[in-house]
């Protein structure tokens, strides 16, 4: 149903309540725990392989890509058409700043993907009988400020492809195949970014590590790099790529069919 | 046909002789046999390979996860428009659990599963000129206790991606990439449980390779932990994800065109 | 149209010269050689690396596994709107045995298939400066009558694939992914087979290298078994798994729109 | 709406300063950025890696390969509502050669991909605290004209896909997996030609990295071998392949919906 104004993002007041609000909650907690179990998963993966076997790294950044393009593929189809597929605090945060989703909504997105990559890591110290779950930092030869900048870029990229692929309202046909340009653009980006930042593009993913496994250096970089870059894709897509010739733009705040 | 009950299971009398019931049947052997041929086999090879050149584990591990990634996503595709694409005991009794299938019919479909999975490992004995089976175990180092709640963690994903993109009745478009979904979920979680404890979550995928190779070793593992993970998933999503307020739930036990 | 016989084969008397089985036959020609190309030219290229640097063997299996997932994919994807997306000889004569090819267009196929395998196959000997192509052969240890078997089970699994998931009438949906499926499936035997016979499941993909390489060493294998595999899941499919209740089958022996 | 000619390519008088050209040219910017940036970076971070440890040129291969096939996949995705998806200078050729695309806007999209792919290696050798961008060369042991026939034969297949999938008005279903097929072959075609030309198959590609890394030995090959395989596959398709009984063939120069 179209409203009166678009970015009407404080929403109706039983928001906080209402069962499509908590499901969709649900869907994003689990989601993100299935992405953040996979992905960090299978860096503690290639410790434990590594421990007796010699050194293979380009084989190891692949193993890193495809897990996490593979995994974020399948929890943003899990919960596309539930909570819209979030997954990552920094796509809540585009999808805020351009008006497509209620801050109280937004705020218990956060809340359960940061709880999802928790329990993630919390549960795969426990199966690897006490791995310390490793997080991300740059890497040696590259400053904070590089690491800042790559988060920045990739995580443009990446609530671009959101954007185009999930929230557009003509992005038609195209959105059969959402969840996997947005699995798959991560992945590219682990290729590239890997050897230098981690490529983290996602605070929740960099968050549950950190906390699990006690590491905070250049934790900043991982909030503040991919709040830029996606909030800055947001609202270029929002503003100078979606057609303003669409008049029935129906707003319905986060209504999954509509996403 | 809507159907006034939704949790039904034990359906119609001629449920067991229906020519639908033995297509599906049949459906789920050969698309089992798909999977574990290939599973299977691509360890298998790499034992091939390795025979005479050194190791470079994250490679094989690669090999290992994209073998069973491509290969149930194929196998899927085959029997998802017949018998609902299960190929994983796991996945059937989930859909039981649910009341998404009949009773006869999921144990239809575990034997078909549990036969294509011994098939398709005997053929691989032959194929190879003789070479034993692998399976599954955990690694050294992983308790036994670590690599169940591994299974129930992993298996918990692979039905939870299963319910959401091919049973939920609101997946709408999703349907199309859900053996995708399903298939890629599978190969991100052995990218991560691939060196602790194998990353079976499917018994019959357990189960043929270490009847032929007899191999039984923590084999109990390897169907608790699925069935526990499996179960858990499909309760919770049919349960606290799916919808209340869609009435028109039609239930039509296993129909493919609903699943 | 439907019409009153189903398996009327030998169709209409312009069938050679109508301008739909040229555009179909040269869809089938390029497809063919795009897969070819980059199956062999993957190899090639693997052999181009390693002549200085050492040996990495899981590492070639996966290049030479998604080089032919890929293209195939790729492949089918443009051909099979006009000639039904065969690319190989094996899938023709699975759909001429199930009655839903004519045996004129057939033939067509089969010289375009071996054309585009030859021409691919010559180019790659001019682009890499005179690289003799590499074929099919079974590994040391591993017996003809094993890679005649390995060739009938890997291709019955790609043609039950062809005939479920872009053959079937009732595919619905699933023929959007049809080519993936197609791909990977090949790309996830390629895994399994390749260290022991190569993996072909293509008369056309291993014929054009042989001829250009001049290797004819077990050469029969890759002819026998594509045509018995692909044969027999041909018929499993057509009279097994499609139902009999679906009357109004319309047969348009190969409308690329019915397909 | 249908026009009276179908090459009427020099088209409105306001096509240069309509909105939707304007935006079709940023998408084609942020399009061809994206995947420049994953396709070198990935290029620049094997060379970070290998700094230190061992070489393992097979899964380099690949590690370039998925970089290049899922970045392209997703700047497709992001792009083909918006701008058709080109994301390639030597598309845009075939597009004009076909008649498919307007002068004017050809040009706007040159200059968005040179544009893209320059910034896109500025940014790289930025975060890469000054690495400098490698581009593209033949390998020892290749001649130019090896490269240039590699070029012409991958472009080749690679704008043959574009058509078939993305542009072919009877495409139908197809469009949905189009920026998967043009990715993949893509990606496979890198499995191929990367250890012999480093397959560019996009002038983009090739001019941004040798422009900020000054690298121009053999550069022309990438403009000319692209061009030619490119626009060779246009003329096939548009009149060999697209069907004449075709009569309604609206032709909306650049109309994304069309596309």
């Amino acid at each position: 149903m179209p409203q009166p104004t678009r970015r009407y993002a404080f929403g109706r007041a039983d928001e906080a309540t209402h069962p499509d609000s908590i499901r969709a909650t649900l869907a994003e907690f689990i989601a993100t725990f299935i992405f953040v179990f996979a992905g960090e998963g299978s860096i503690l993966a290639l410790g434990k392989i590594y421990k007796d076997s010699g050194t293979s790294a380009a084989s190891e950044l692949i193993v890193i890509a495809l897990a996490h393009a593979f995994s974020l593929f399948s929890a943003i189809s899990v919960s596309i058409n539930i909570s819209g597929g979030h997954v990552n605090p920094a796509v809540t945060f585009g999808a805020l700043l351009g008006g497509r989703i209620l801050v109280v909504r937004a705020v218990y997105y956060w809340i359960a993907q940061l709880l999802g990559a928790i329990v993630a890591s919390l549960l795969l110290r426990l199966v690897t009988n006490g791995m310390r779950t490793v997080g991300f930092n740059v890497a040696p030869g590259v400053g904070a400020w590089h690491g800042l900048i790559l988060e920045i870029v990739m995580t443009f990229g990446l609530v671009y492809t959101v954007y185009a692929t999930a929230i557009d309202p003509k992005r038609g046909g195209l959105g059969t195949i959402a969840p996997l340009a947005i699995g798959f653009i991560v992945g590219a980006n682990i290729l590239v970014g890997g050897p230098f930042d981690g490529a983290s593009m996602n605070p929740a993913r960099a968050f549950g590590p950190a906390l699990v496994g006690w590491r905070w250096r250049n934790h900043w970089i991982y909030w503040v790099g991919p709040f830029v870059g996606g909030g800055l894709a947001a609202l270029i897509y929002e503003y100078m790529v979606i057609p303003t010739e669409v008049p029935h733009h129906t707003h319905q705040p986060l209504a999954p069919e509509d996403y």
